[in-house]
């Protein structure tokens, strides 16, 4: 099963692909897809939808598995955060993605087998489980393959497939 | 100039498409998109892309004038209006619209000169203005609406020209 991980944002969203296959893992690629801020943010959406729906021809995952959104302190950047995480998901669901959502705390308890573990001990245990040479930069790249470890890891059960919420 | 006012939302989203001319306004078409709770909430944004892009070629605006957000209490209806916001961005976007965003406080100020205007005056002065029969319902189509109609207003300055939050 190929799964597209995606770490929300709107300047910097972080994406990992990977296959999962009977608990082995494959990192198939990973990077960052970044926008500028010389752009009106309109179309810096514009952008994000088209480099989204460009990863997902190009790799073909199956299934997207993204951070759930909470609101922050700086609320701006959380509305902003939301508005391009909308159409991340319009992107993957437009092209046929099934789409799951995972709190930090569920990618951090799957990863490390510990709910609170730190930042830098799940980055680590990203690179080991992928095999890699180094933890990959930036770390947005590192989260969204943290995601996508992650629905593989509970790939089993639909618990986390996108709620509607009522 | 012919624009589309949006007031964004998930579950109803009001649009109202009006025609300004020399101060002068006529209505084209007004009413709102709905989305299902029985779909998931990824499907509904797709619908939501889908209707807008529907509006956009069916009555031609050049310009979309979208309710600014603010974040409220309830958190997680937040998001979901900020994640359906950015999917109408997307679309009017991919469509070549201009886009201008209003506070709540400038839409009232537009409309009835007077930013502290209770609700049912705007909706008032919105049927007036546009020589309606009845306030037109719902209130989200009322709204969005009132946001055509101050942007027909402002249309000679681009103070209100959606800037990017850098």
């Amino acid at each position: 099963m190929r799964i597209l991980g995606i770490d929300p944002g709107y300047a910097t969203i972080g994406y990992g692909i990977i296959e999962y296959d009977n608990f082995r893992f494959k990192v198939i690629s990973y990077g960052a897809i970044t926008t500028t801020p010389e752009k009106l943010f309109p179309d810096r959406l514009c952008d994000i939808y088209n480099d989204v729906i460009t990863l997902v021809k190009t790799y073909k995952p199956v299934c997207l598995s993204i951070e759930k959104l909470y609101f922050n302190t700086n609320t701006t950047t959380a509305i902003d955060v939301a508005q391009a995480r909308g159409v991340v998901l319009l992107a993957a669901r437009n092209n046929n993605l099934d789409i799951y959502e995972y709190t930090p705390l569920q990618v951090k308890q799957s990863i490390t087998g510990y709910g609170r573990a730190e930042k830098h001990q799940v980055m680590e245990m990203v690179k080991n489980l992928l095999k890699l040479n180094a933890v990959p930069k930036p770390d947005d790249t590192a989260d969204a393959l943290a995601l996508a470890i992650c629905h593989g890891h509970t790939s089993g059960s639909v618990y986390n497939k996108y709620k509607d919420v009522r």
